[in-house]
């Protein structure tokens, strides 16, 4: 068993997997979730071995205490668990920007927890405690941003619960974390939630024609503006300073594509699209897609 | 037999992709590509019963003529062929953008040539004679845009063909499919292009962390991204209006989310990102995509 017993705070999609990830690897699984009809369900489907009403029950005598909240919540709820942390545990977290969680955590840990802030890159459009599986994880990366101060055990326990989950596991500073996380996912995320916000307003284009014909370029748009709400403006408010530099940026570019196209600039325009190509390929050679050919045609081959 | 001998102009991914999925339904396949590489790819895989050095050639005879070139290569071939088309045939293209092609085609046909601009929409992110597949065109939409004076019998035939290649098909004015292309696809395309560009670009954040960390949203950019250079440069040149506005569109509902953003307004960017989601459920409920919990998964499970 890599850890006697863990405590997983909010039963959420990244929690659940991870419940169901960890079986097996730990001794006990305890959980929290504000609401009782999350509770009920973590309990029915058996996600945890044991559900407590309250976060700071939930983390009493646990060895792996894992906040699974939205990034807004966490302050509070380290505030509430931390006098109710056994000596010695490990605190880590599942946010999606790192500075901010930092910030808001690190000030009520008592000495000698070790704090791992941590980010598994794994999602799906769905929510809540019935929405996890076990395999979330599997060839997915797991960003780790430790202090200096932590002792390597414990970062080396972590990282062999994490990879017996499945996941690839790198350790970078928070403040990369943040840059390399505005430039993968939190600016795409923002594009696409605002394509779609978009073509739902265009009067003269049905909704049920933008549904019809999504398959061109927009689903991939909408799988991503899916996601959950209440993340993703946590991750928007928290982690601005670095999504609102790719924003000026992503601006910028734009509207040298736009002149471009207003001006009947075609070389400009292919110069362009030549040079995104080459970083698909790269994506493909990494292994992190493969090359077959289904463009948008998921839909037709599962 | 739905024709008796149909002619291929150009023989990318489409061409060659109709070539695989119409054997069968039509008598001879007959092919032109510009470049003698391509014409003696096609000859060696296959693809068409017969192939010619020039276009005027291949259109001889022919009961459907298919322009399969970039866009902003259809006028001049349209010159090109129109003396040489048999009295009564039907042409037909597969261009993404419908009025510019029917500006470009129009005025260079024969009286009693039946014209119908068409428009699969289907696509990978590769190209050539070697892309093409028999089931590329299965359960996706083909657009139809013929004029008023199309007799019905022509636009039945064409619709049999494609239909039995496994298309939908729909028609529409040039003018309507135009404005939602440009909703659904084109201008999708350009701000994916723009992304992966930004990317390229950002010092601190390396190219191979960006293909490292592309799955948690990236990927798909980078999808929509390797299209054709080509092609979209003219898709852009020729539906340039449409695009215009859309973009316009687009930048400033960016920038009142940037502002949310920049001013700390959660409440605006949850009501924002709760309202998207609305599509993506009309888009799995439309049958577009599947319900299965596989965002940016597909390298994972294929």
């Amino acid at each position: 068993m890599i850890y006697q017993k863990v405590a997983l705070i909010g039963l959420g999609l990244i929690a659940s997997s991870m419940a169901h990830a960890m079986k097996g690897h730990v001794g006990q699984i305890v959980g929290h979730a504000k609401s009782q009809e999350t509770r009920d369900t973590a309990l029915e489907i058996g996600l945890c071995d044991q559900v407590f009403a309250t976060a700071a029950e939930a983390v009493a005598g646990a060895d792996l205490v894992v906040l699974a909240v939205p990034v807004g919540a966490m302050g509070a709820l380290a505030a509430e668990i931390a006098p109710h942390l056994k000596p010695g545990c490990t605190v880590t977290d599942v946010g999606s920007v790192k500075q901010a969680v930092i910030a808001a955590v690190a000030p009520h840990l008592p000495e000698g927890v070790a704090f791992i802030p941590g980010h598994p890159m794994a999602g799906t459009e769905y929510s809540g405690p019935r929405s996890g599986f076990a395999t979330l994880f599997v060839n997915r990366w797991w960003l780790l941003t430790p202090g200096e101060d932590v002792a390597p055990k414990a970062i080396e326990t972590l990282t062999a619960l994490l990879v017996a989950m499945g996941a690839k596991v790198n350790t970078m500073t928070p403040e990369h974390h943040d840059q390399v996380l505005a430039v993968v996912s939190h600016t795409p995320h923002l594009i696409a939630y605002t394509m779609v916000g978009v073509a739902d307003h265009v009067a003269q284009v049905s909704n049920s024609e933008v549904i019809e014909y999504s398959a061109s370029g927009f689903r991939d748009f909408t799988r991503i503006a899916a996601s959950d709400p209440t993340m993703w403006r946590d991750v928007f408010l928290t982690n601005k300073d670095a999504v609102l530099d790719i924003l000026g940026r992503f601006a910028e570019e734009l509207f040298v594509l736009q002149r471009a196209i207003r001006m009947g600039d075609g070389d400009h325009l292919f110069d362009y699209f030549t040079r995104t190509r080459a970083i698909r390929r790269g994506i493909i050679e990494a292994g992190q897609d493969t090359a077959a050919a289904d463009f948008g045609r998921v839909a037709v081959k599962t």
